[in-house]
């Protein structure tokens, strides 16, 4: 077959064979096949859609164009997270660390941070020190020795996504959800894992915006396991304001490490309890979310998760010392208290705005070659549902410069609405799906 | 705006402004935009569609692209005519001088042979000498002396729908209406023409199967020719066998000369008049089609038709002895008789295959650089609705090789279809539409 008639066949809203899928696939990866045609055909994707098979296949295609990690010498279930992106969302370096202390083993490969969300690497990264390039043998023996490792994915890790991925970015062909989930699924199953929790997000700082786009993602995510044969658990959450109160790299080290201290709770915390509680259950180590949670809790009260990140950090190369005290983490130039200013409630986050704040900041990259600054970004202390009067403090900013601190501020204070009524606090969770269903909570 | 931004309204099935369209095809015809970002455009547009607005604004801007033809200094209402394409149709050479002859200026700008359809120029070709390569000014001269040219497009006319062309054929975008309209329109426009006629074709040889298709075609070019404030009045023809009976680029020059000679009547001169009244009607010459009928069967009794033919073919450089002697045309290594075989009747042509059978003799390019061999291809006397027996000659074979003869004699038999029942002779016109609306006549 031809790439002109795989083409034609999607233009004309027809389902593809598994052996035309794995053909475009393979040209995307080994670079066979033009950029234009391509593009095309990601058009007739995005516009005609693809069945729960042809998604399928072409997970599984995209995860074979690279390498597979092989995890087989890790004993037990290793179960992998995936957000698909917020800000202020440090769930990894919460629950990573618990679910460890818990008996399942985390062996993660994470990403960077991409237009407004923040990306673990990134924060790790902000550790004197660490390093996220392990070489498999390295990342196995340390999940084995401390029960959990974080790093970054290998460059031949589904490099057909990458092809895609950078064509999808250039062709408004990135809000399609065959693509996307089998862009986010390919990469999972290439490293290595044998379950999944995905954290789906919505919300204005999401890449679903509506719960039911955000539903409907999950299920073809889900349906990609099953059909796989991987189990997946999609949990919907949302992405209404930052989950953290602190934004930026340094910053959000420095709340997972308050946070496994036991020194702070909220939504974070809840969240990452959340996701944690299924992968142990999906790991085998727990009968229930009920009994999960409990383990989860347990081991954040007896410090044995921070342990763990402490563990991890060190065998990773980097000063653990920043988690007794987080003054060690790498310091801006200057410190900025802001206040509200008026009264009122806050009613409402344009959270992606938030997320272009920090990375306008220097916390995030605008083209991929920028330099983090991993110093800067802000602390917002305030939620949706607050009430807040002229003395309330609005955020904390951590900048380069006053003309940096002055430009972050217009741009929280234009990103937050403030106004006469109170309005209820946003759900954490909206809904959970599985192969089975979807269980709903809004 | 940005290319991304055109690319998503088009996505979300929005109406592109006129300067959205202005700036990708002027980002076509530079070379500014990617081919990845324009082919996804394509298929957006090719799945959303388009309005007969943008349709025009995109016709303009592509006109626009490059050089326009002026053809002022040519007294008179010049009149372009455009078939969509089909096989042993060789309209062009008759109805030209006809129109010619009958006072209205013809400044044609003609093409090549494309895939399984033949192109005028290449006809041309084959007379000994003959150019197509024209200056502007040596086209208007020639016009306003003998009242016909026949010309190739200049590289410079409308270079975005060069651009859009290739990149359609190669992303499997070539069958969407408007972008058909915009590039045939286009080109028509540029070449300077006042109003024109169009004949599109429908049935198994044409690029629009059905005749919905096609009549829903000639709307949309009708519609473009309304708002940019030229008469455009598009006949819908029969394509369901070769329009005349020799297929080749000699062969259907001396079709054309044999019917201006007054020795073959038939539906190629059918629809030669058809065509050319309606040229003659808008070209302001003619009250009506019946009226402007008679004239070019005036012109065509009297020899003034043939006379204009010889006229053009000398004033281009050509050998105009061939119009009195057809022989003196390429002949070609071989010709062969083949019978029918046995006794039915002709039910139905595959006339795309019957065009390709003739590339493939040699009559037609199968990539752009190949030569041609104008002396190939061949005669075929049959029609569908004709009763044959075994000794009824089925096509007279014009080869290079007896190979080749062999495989054009299994092709041929292969596209006609011969059957126990008569079936009715296909009509030869199906409809007639304007910008006031369609009349049909099947």
């Amino acid at each position: 077959m031809s790439m002109l008639d795989i083409i034609t066949k999607k233009k004309l809203g027809q389902e593809l064979t598994q052996a035309e899928i794995v053909e475009f696939t393979r040209g995307a990866a080994d670079g066979s096949i033009p950029d234009y045609q391509l593009s095309a055909l990601l058009m007739a994707i995005r516009l005609n859609g693809m069945t729960p098979r042809e998604t399928t296949e072409l997970t599984l295609a995209m995860r074979d164009s690279g390498d597979v990690c092989d995890l087989s010498a890790i004993p037990g279930i290793k179960v992998d997270k995936h957000s698909t992106g917020g800000v202020g969302d440090t769930t990894t370096l919460i629950l990573a660390p618990l679910v460890a202390a818990c008996g399942v083993p985390v062996a993660k490969m994470s990403g960077r941070g991409l237009g407004h969300t923040g990306g673990t690497l990134d924060k790790l990264e902000s550790i004197r020190g660490l390093s996220v390039s392990l070489t498999e043998d390295a990342f196995v023996r340390q999940v084995n020795e401390i029960g959990l490792a974080v790093i970054g994915q290998t460059a031949t890790l589904a490099p057909a996504d990458k092809t895609l991925y950078a064509l999808r970015d250039v062709t408004a062909t990135v809000d399609s959800l065959p693509l996307i989930a089998s862009s986010i699924m390919s990469k999972k199953l290439a490293s290595g894992a044998d379950a999944i929790v995905l954290d789906v997000k919505t919300g204005s700082g999401a890449l679903m915006a509506t719960v039911e786009d955000a539903i409907a993602l999950a299920r073809t995510m889900a349906e990609v396991g099953q059909l796989s044969g991987k189990p997946v658990r999609a949990i919907v959450t949302g992405m209404n304001q930052p989950l953290g109160t602190h934004v930026g790299n340094a910053l959000e080290v420095k709340e997972a490490i308050e946070v496994l201290s036991g020194k702070v709770k909220g939504d974070l915390l809840d969240v990452a309890l959340l996701l944690g509680s299924h992968m142990l259950v999906l790991g085998g180590k727990a009968a229930d979310v009920d009994a999960a949670r409990a383990m989860l809790e347990a081991a954040l009260s007896s410090g044995e998760g921070l342990n763990r990140l402490k563990a991890m950090i060190t065998a990773q190369g980097g000063d653990a010392a920043c988690a007794s005290n987080v003054s060690l983490l790498p310091q801006p130039a200057l410190i900025r208290e802001v206040k509200v200013g008026h009264r009122g409630y806050i009613t409402a986050m344009d959270t992606e705005a938030l997320g272009y704040v920090a990375q306008a900041m220097g916390a995030g990259r605008i083209r991929k070659t920028d330099a983090i600054d991993y110093s800067v970004g802000y602390i917002l202390p305030v939620r949706i549902g607050d009430q807040v009067t002229e003395d309330t403090p609005l955020c904390t900013l951590y900048a380069r410069s006053e003309a940096d601190a002055d430009r972050a501020e217009a741009g929280i204070r234009a990103a937050i609405t403030i106004g006469d009524a109170k309005v209820a606090r946003p759900p954490l969770c909206y809904a959970i799906v599985t192969a089975d269903g979807v269980t709903r909570f809004d």
